[in-house]
C-alpha cells in the first residue's frame, strides 16, 4: 500500500503537497524493542504505522513508566513530531512493542504543509484531541480505579490485542504499563491466581476465567 | 478593553471575520461558584477570561474531583467549546472560583471561522497543546509524587495566586483540587502543623514556614 492510503486527508492536499510528501517520505523498519523517542527532544517527524505496534509512555525521574496509549496499524504518531507543535511542553517516549513498519513524513515537510494547509492543521488538531482523550482515560483510571481493577482491565486488553489467553509478559513489564511497582503487580497477580482467574508460570500469565476477570474490571 | 485585545490572532483575521466576532460575541458575568459547564455536553462557546478565575476539573463516578488547570485573566477556555472539537471524548467541568467576567464567542461563530481560517485552527491547536501540557503535569504529579508533596505544592501555589499567607479554604475544597479525600487532607495538614509549617484554624490555613514547605514540595 502506498502512503496515500494511510492519510485520510490525502484528497484535500494540493498536487504539489502530495508530490512533496510522496517524494520526501520514507518507509522505516523498527525492530521490536527499538526506542524511537526518548526524553531528548528528537524530532523524527510524523509517523504512520503500517504494521506492528508502538507504545507511548511517560517516565518518572526514578525511571518508573506508565503507558499513555498504544498505536496500531494506520494509527498516526503525533509526538514523534512534537518539535513542530508549539506549547507541547512534555516528554513522551515511544518504543516498538512488535517489529513495526512505519511511514515517516519528515518534520520539515509536515511543518511546511501544515503552515499552508487548513486541512492538515485541522487533521493535526483532531489527532491531538484523540491522544488527549487517551491520556484523560488513563488519568481517570489512575485516579479513580484501584490497581486490581486496572490490572484486570490491562490483562483483558492485552489478551484481545495478542489474540491469546496466554500472555508472555514479565511482572516488570506489566508494572511499566500501569505506572506501578513490580512487587505490587506480583502481589495482585498472586491474589488473582488464588481466586482462580489466572494461572501464573515462569514468564507467562494464562487467563482462566474471563467472566470473573471482566466483573473485577468493571 | 475590547475583545480584540484578548485575541492574539486578531490581526490574522479578515475584516469579515473580525466583524462577525465583534457583532456576535458578548460579555458575561459569572458569579463566584457558578458552574459553567457540567457533565452534560453544553456548548457555551469559546470563552476568554477578562477578569477573575475559572477552575477546570474532572469528576469521578462517585463525585470526587481533581483540578486539571485554572484559568486567569486573558486565558482562553477551550473546553467550553469542546462540542466543536472532533475527537474530544471526555468531560471537563468548569466553575468560577472568583466573580469572573468573560467574553463569549458563540460556538457556531467560532466554528465557522475555524472552518475557513488557518490562523484560527492553528491557534486552537496551540491552545489544546497548552491544556494537554497542563494535564500531563497533573498526571505526573498524581503518578510520581506523594500526597504530602502535592499538598505542599498546592498550598504554595494558592498562596501565590491569592497573594496572602492565610488561605480561606476547607479541607474538602483542597481534596477536590488534589483528587483526594477530605480525611487524607486533614491528616496531612495536621502533620504539617506538627512540623511547624502551617497553623490551622476554623476555615483557614496560615503558612508559617515557606522555606520548609518549599523543600517538602521539591
Amino acid at each position: 500500500m502506498t502512503l496515500e492510503n494511510y492519510l485520510p486527508i490525502w484528497d484535500e492536499l494540493t498536487k504539489e503537497q502530495q508530490d512533496m510528501i510522496t517524494s520526501q517520505s520514507m518507509q522505516k523498519r523498527l525492530e521490536k524493542g527499538t526506542c524511537l523517542l526518548s526524553n531528548d527532544k528528537e524530532c523524527h517527524g510524523f509517523l504512520i504505522v503500517e504494521t506492528g505496534q508502538l507504545r507511548a509512555y511517560i517516565t518518572s525521574p526514578e525511571g518508573r513508566e506508565i503507558t499513555i496509549y498504544r498505536l496500531f496499524e494506520r494509527d498516526i504518531c503525533l509526538f514523534s513530531a512534537s518539535c513542530m507543535m508549539k506549547n507541547i511542553q512534555f516528554e513522551v517516549s515511544i518504543t516498538a512493542e512488535q517489529d513495526t513498519q512505519v511511514w515517516v513524513i519528515p518534520a520539515p515537510v509536515y511543518q511546511s504543509i501544515m503552515n499552508s494547509s487548513l486541512a492538515v492543521t485541522r487533521f493535526t488538531n483532531e489527532l491531538m484531541a484523540s491522544r488527549f482523550t487517551d491520556v484523560m482515560w488513563v488519568m481517570e483510571q489512575v485516579l479513580w480505579n484501584s490497581m486490581d481493577k486496572r490490572l484486570a482491565t490491562f490483562l483483558l486488553e492485552e489478551s484481545t490485542i495478542e489474540e491469546t489467553d496466554t500472555l508472555h509478559m514479565t511482572h516488570e513489564q506489566i508494572a511499566s504499563h500501569l505506572g506501578s511497582a513490580r512487587e505490587v503487580v506480583t502481589r495482585l497477580l498472586k491474589s488473582l491466581q488464588e481466586e482462580g482467574m489466572v494461572r501464573l508460570s515462569r514468564g507467562t500469565i494464562q487467563i482462566l476465567d474471563y467472566e470473573k476477570l471482566r466483573s473485577l474490571a468493571d
